[in-house]
């Protein structure tokens, strides 16, 4: 075989003419990066030997450390292993106006795995899918994604193996594996190859470098960067602002009618409510012991109109629970850690360990309702966010997290007594404030809002149940039959 | 022996009577504690059989459970194993306005270890200072720490557990652990009076409950968290809020005299840098990579005057280490999730895994140099910092991770002259603002706490490290070798 080709080499002298500048617009890009709205994430990734870790080093050196951070994904820890697969990258996501560099990136996670079987391939398709989706997700939410991989053809690896191997303070570098990879060469282009043609998306693409000549990689890759850079700029500086849309129209008119079907006059008397409860409370205690005993998680997700008796229903429910696994998460306003991060991102951070229980009071189903009533979003992000939303729950359901979401429902003349009962009770009254009456003349936009959400996140692995909550008694104890029931059929299923 | 005080018993009736009272003014705590300048920590610990776990399920049902959350340590992660011991409960504080439980508290991990030699007593003695500490330094933060201790005797205990084993609903929660400890009692009794007697502390007293009658034990234990948090509540309401000070007067004027003897016009022209440069980087790089094969980590510390170059300190040493390894992390203001936690939870959270590094570019110190002479913090806090700082790193050393202190100092002449370069150079100009100006207004103050800082925390597991930074050539190489020289005694030692 060929020796790499030598032509291609750029001359020392040509390469340090060139990086002074390079170095500059890197530095300049980094100070620009501060105010923009938007991070950047730099996977470096290649065949082995390729130089991904020089060239990852080059640029933290080349770049202000104080605004970059890397990050190289080994063995999950056990924290990362109790939570989906992808937790661990979310973890290790930069907030707005920071870059983060990927030794390797995600991808050499599946591929290291090195699939051959049938059965292994499939799996390393399906951690493809999640890839794909995963950078479609960021890169949909504003982040600039730039992924290089740096190619070493068969020859021009053994060499670059021999040439390290050589040298006494680079000999270490070189591993058995390396030796192995170098002799499969074909095995390991193909597999990579499948993971670049399933992760190469518009907004999102390989650039493929040629890593023979270090210095001429080096080149390539800064300037990849650059022009990544300033192309994402000019694009989101020309995004407007989010605005509060005129009218909410129905994308899903079914969705509503199986809203407004429902009946809110349900009869249960306070009696036969604390008669039958202790045995469902009893019930579920049991259900939730015995997922956690299989390592099972749980996820309650609790939306409903205001005063709809969320919290309450919260209560009698984590009665049951034994305190030291489930956490509540009441979702307000996002702290200004989360608001530059993906709006996901304050979700995937409470993912419940193994056997564990989370209950969140409003959810990620605010991006439907209140951030598109208000406009808190542009009209593309959440029309795009149903498909989001399923995505993130099939993620949990897929790592065997039961998912119970509930929608408590009210008419409008019950939401009132409970306001005016709300102002009128001394301890009640911090329950109460001008943001919920401004909603409540929103009724109708909510209403739709609610019945697109039911239509377009309903899922057979993640249903949504709809609560009549006129009642609070009727309300609470089908909250109860309902997770026994769906609990024990996800632990049957 | 007798059985149990049944003379003691609460009757039924008299309890239910007491609950409804108890549990609005519970949630009436919450309310008030949501605007409350501080969180509460409540400890639950106890003899075994005592009901630990029922009060804390009791509390939780009690409480809106919105507003708390239920710890329990069991067996550390290995993300927490990697970090100094007292990690696992830093990361588990609540924010100011929250509630959180521990079931068992961090005393629980201690007592489980059942220490019987001396190597083990003398362990379990170290860690009881450690817990004595925390609890101070939180409670000098301002949170409100409750901790109750249910007690059982011998005779109570056996018969607890005979209870629990005849009722097939609960037999499964008596192990042989538990009759262990019921043949131990007096082992046992003797261990955690010691443990209590080591953390019984002004501020943070530990209250003994008899839990011989569980409706007894609720009461006293619930009575006892409102009473502490209303106590807590009128102390906190009469503290004033900070202020500026009038004056910065030295503590310890050896430490002003130590900095004003340092010689700044340091000789090294660029090419004599240049030339020994990449030696000092090459045995850094080894240096750290040493430290790693051995699990050692790797603190370094940034302060000093504005434009005194501790960024391009950072870039010339981060060129050394492998970027997978090492996070810097800039220190400015608090992020709002910062803020409402103790001013150093915020570095806890960065502290490094095991063989990783983590570079504060700017650290703790900020406590009583900005925040001292800012008035950002009040008199007592800043004179108390010191030793807390102190203690801070001697639990980082204790863990084995090297902490690289270094101050960066500037003549008042050459900090003009950057500035003014700064001003007028285009790509610089990011890096000056008016408070960088303001700053440089009060000089002398700031020379007078960097003086109290450094004759207050130069320690020998951590010791302070000067360097005359007016030639950058010189400054750099200084911190190359220091950062040698260090790491190798660190290792040796």
């Amino acid at each position: 075989m060929a020796k790499a080709n030598g032509a291609r080499r750029l001359p020392k002298k040509d390469y340090e003419a060139r990086v002074p500048a390079l170095r500059g617009a890197l530095v300049q890009m980094q100070v620009a990066l501060q105010h923009a709205p938007f991070p950047i994430l730099l996977v470096v990734a290649g065949d082995e030997a390729s130089g991904k870790g020089d060239v990852v080093n080059l640029l933290n050196a080349w770049l202000d450390p104080r605004g970059v951070e890397t990050f190289a994904f080994h063995e999950p820890t056990d924290e990362e292993r109790e939570r989906p697969p992808m937790w661990r990258y979310w973890r290790c996501l930069p907030p707005r106006g920071r870059m983060a560099i990927y030794a390797g990136g995600w991808h050499a996670d599946a591929l290291r795995a090195n699939p051959h079987t049938p059965h292994e391939l499939d799996h390393f398709a399906e951690r493809l899918r999640l890839f794909a989706h995963f950078e479609r997700l960021l890169a949909d939410g504003g982040a600039l994604i730039i992924k290089v991989w740096l190619q070493l053809s068969e020859a021009a690896q053994r060499e670059r193996l021999l040439s390290l191997e050589s040298d006494p303070d680079t000999a270490w570098r070189v591993t058995a594996d390396d030796w192995q990879h170098n002799r499969n060469h074909e095995h390991h282009a193909r597999l990579s190859e499948q993971m670049r043609r399933a992760t190469h998306k518009p907004g999102v693409p390989w650039h493929v470098i040629d890593a023979t000549d270090p210095r001429a990689r080096n080149l390539a890759v800064t300037e990849c960067v650059l022009a990544s850079f300033r192309r994402q700029l000019a694009t989101q500086l020309k995004i407007g602002p989010a605005s509060k849309p005129r009218r909410t129209v129905s994308l899903r008119p079914a969705g509503l009618r199986r809203l407004l079907a429902l009946r809110l006059d349900q009869p249960l008397s306070e009696a036969a409510y604390s008669e039958k409860r202790d045995k469902w409370l009893g019930r579920l205690h049991r259900a939730v012991r015995t997922a956690a005993e299989r390592g099972r998680s749980i996820v309650w997700v609790f939306e409903g109109w205001d005063a709809a008796g969320k919290g309450g229903a919260i209560r009698r429910l984590t009665s049951a629970l034994d305190a030291r696994d489930f956490r509540v998460i009441p979702i307000a306003k996002p702290t200004d850690e989360e608001k530059v991060h993906h709006y996901l991102w304050r979700f995937w951070r409470h993912a419940p360990r193994a056997g564990r229980v989370t209950i969140y009071d409003r959810s990620w189903y605010g991006r439907v309702l209140v951030e598109r009533i208000e406009g808190f979003c542009r009209d593309p992000e959440w029309r795009r966010a149903y498909a989001e939303l399923n995505d993130f729950e099939a993620q949990l359901t897929a790592h065997g997290i039961i998912v119970l979401k509930f929608w408590l429902h009210l008419s409008k003349a019950e939401q009132l007594r409970r306001f005016r009962l709300r102002e009128e009770t001394d301890y009640k009254q911090h329950k109460i404030n001008a943001e919920d009456w401004r909603n409540r003349r929103q009724w109708a936009a909510y209403e739709t809002a609610v019945g697109d959400m039911l239509a377009l996140t309903d899922r057979p692995t993640a249903p949504w149940h709809l609560v009549p909550a006129d009642n609070k008694c009727f309300a609470r104890l089908e909250i109860l039959k309902t997770s026994c029931k769906q609990i024990a059929a996800a632990l049957e299923g």
